[in-house]
């Protein structure tokens, strides 16, 4: 029967915005062997990977960590261990994973008001400020590097405007940490979650967040100990119960902290691979490691452009490690990422709602983000694109991206 | 400075109730590069770890993953997605990790009906009866593997008493599924979590879940689409809605069914681990595998016994791959356990709440469920015990333990 065949995975280049290939050292540390959660050759990792998140988060914030799930449930694990039923919750839309927020937030209970940006385009800091000012809200949640259409929105003036309005200010930095700044502390913000499966190059399945003493302030008021587990000392918190045991972060902290109150068990091999995939982001500096992401983008985007295509977002707002291409209007969009699939083991990404059909977004994350990924990947659309019939600048993709790559003298990896 | 250090982790003989040693075929498929979530390739990994899981669960039902979390997550994602607040809740406590149910349960507004037996102990099955009878719960949350205590509740009257007074039969099976036998369809179970780091020996940080089409209808009924890639067929839902959006199963079966409904980035390596270890676990037969947890099972009491110590749980509900014995009362229960650690590698439990201090708690589980580590972990108890102080037949416990396996003529791994 199939099923009981071993694992034989294709290999793959992939240049989605996430997940991304995982660096080769990366992978290896996942066959080291388990470590009980509580051995004190183990707990001193889980406490060099906070020191190491810290560094990369930018921070002096006492609380860095994973949470045990995917990119998804470290957003879910802040906005639900601090929006209480009732919350006003400010949520800047500007692509999909805006909406998530809402969807989270909403779940919590949360009054929430949300303002909109066209897809494509990002807000006007000062909006959101004004819009902080008349609203009042508890939390102003919002998305730092929009995947789903290749935007960066700015936050250096949103954070310290919350911190003087006495708001919240949460940030999905989920597609940016590792690969761009990210200056928690320097933009004020008070609790910011990372994505494992892009920038830093680590499987999907845990996520990396940091919050300050302003959200550990909410956790103590909501604080509640297990009952199995509980000692006279733990009194009954009094603010209201956060909604969920898996993601309260007010039990999360005591268990990454020195009290090492029994939780859940750590993900032991994912915690091997996340400290090993910080490890190498800062070996990597992340000074050169930004570096490096804007090198392929600017020879990714080059090569795009000399093809003859279009880009969707070549804007000052750009994500640096997502490139958004226009579908040509003589072409099926799918029948391209299929045949790049097929015959080239390359994966290009579609989007999401209204830019659903209209774009390619082509990503330059972490590990995926080298040389001969891009010129591989430029040299396969080309043929891909003749292939479907389409009029292109021939031979002159690939051409511009090494005189991209000719032109610098950094390091090239 | 230490935290640059590249991974370097003792190598551990793992005789706890969990995590435990990882089958090195698990450890050695966790190396392989990583796929696309919507690759061909590692859709069908998913779909064949779903067959693989009914096998595990002995069950026909439609619907068997893994949630992308430790087990206490599919445990929450159950239950979350069941409980709308207000609904009566049946709990029955004989251990820690029934409290951890009424915990989860509490969060999502249930109420909550608790009854309660001497940690040790089990329930009469027809007492939990006369009580739904009595409350008429719309679910009944129990626990099949209690691994604070070291006992197992049996279940064979209770689920289908359940079905006959339409209440929701909800295992947490997080201890013995892969172990011992979980019968979820003979049993009438409608939904059951088991855990990946303990009998199936994976590591932790995924747990595999089961459920039947009586929970798919409250599913459906609370069903809702992310706003960011919600299309007009959509509909809103009528009950409440999921509280939660990571743990929500009518969103998560959107995504591990044929729609392939985007929601998470399912966690790659994990998978693969996941698919492998219970490939390995079918490949043994589940009546051979159950067999040998019952042999070693029986040469670790057996050496235990013949030592001169005392077991806490040599009963006819006693969980067949933890034993308990009582702590002797001139020793020092956790002075042992540092010592068997620093000194012989060998990892064993302690216990929570009143069993605090008078038992240590020993796994024979998956991987860790092997000749070898029964052996050396009775010879190294013995021998710090005595360097302890405490009076031992010399000598005993490892003949006693070796009479067992040459008595048996089943195959030893």
């Amino acid at each position: 029967m199939a099923v009981y065949q071993e694992i034989n995975a294709p290999l793959r280049t992939i240049m989605t915005p996430g997940p991304v290939e995982v660096d080769p050292r990366v992978l290896r540390v996942m066959s080291t062997p388990i470590l009980g959660q509580f051995d004190p050759a183990f707990t001193e990792m889980m406490n060099e990977t906070m020191v190491m998140l810290r560094e990369i988060f930018q921070t002096k914030n006492k609380w860095a960590f994973p949470i045990d799930g995917t990119s998804r449930s470290g957003i879910e694990a802040v906005l639900s261990s601090v929006i209480e039923p009732g919350d006003k919750v400010l949520i800047p839309i500007f692509g999909r994973f805006g909406h998530l927020l809402t969807e989270i937030a909403e779940r919590n209970g949360a009054e929430i008001h949300t303002i909109h940006c066209e897809w494509g385009k990002v807000f006007d800091q000062q909006e959101i400020i004004h819009e902080m000012k008349r609203l009042k809200p508890k939390v102003l949640a919002i998305v730092h590097g929009e995947t789903s259409t290749g935007c960066m929105q700015p936050l250096d003036q949103i954070g310290p405007a919350c911190r003087e309005l006495d708001v919240l200010c949460i940030v999905d930095a989920v597609a940016t940490i590792g690969g761009t700044e990210v200056k928690v502390d320097e933009w004020k913000l008070d609790a910011v979650i990372g994505g494992t499966q892009k920038c830093l190059s680590v499987p999907s399945g845990m996520a990396p967040i940091t919050y300050n003493d302003r959200i550990e302030k909410i956790l103590f008021s909501r604080k509640k100990v297990e009952k199995g587990i509980a000692t006279a000392e733990d009194l009954e918190s009094i603010g209201q119960p956060i909604r969920s045991n898996y993601f309260d972060l007010s039990q999360l902290q005591d268990y990454w902290g020195p009290r090492r109150l029994n939780h859940h068990t750590e993900a032991t091999s994912m915690l091997y691979a996340l400290r090993e995939g910080v490890r190498i982001v800062l070996q990597e500096g992340l000074a050169v490691r930004f570096q490096r992401h804007r090198l392929h983008e600017k020879a990714l985007m080059e090569g795009i452009k000399a093809m003859g295509l279009e880009l969707f977002n070549d804007t000052e707002w750009k994500l640096p490690m997502v490139t958004c291409v226009q579908i040509p209007a003589e072409v099926d969009g799918e029948s391209v990422r299929n045949m790049l699939l097929e015959q080239f083991g390359i994966e290009i990404a579609s989007s999401f709602g209204p830019l659903h059909g209209r774009i390619w977004r082509i990503g330059t994350m972490g590990y995926s983000c080298r040389k001969e990924n891009v010129l591989f990947a430029l040299s396969a659309l080309e043929g891909v694109l003749i292939r479907h019939g389409a009029k292109l600048n021939l031979g002159k993709g690939l051409q511009a991206a090494m005189d991209v790559y000719e032109s610098v003298r950094i390091m090239i990896k």
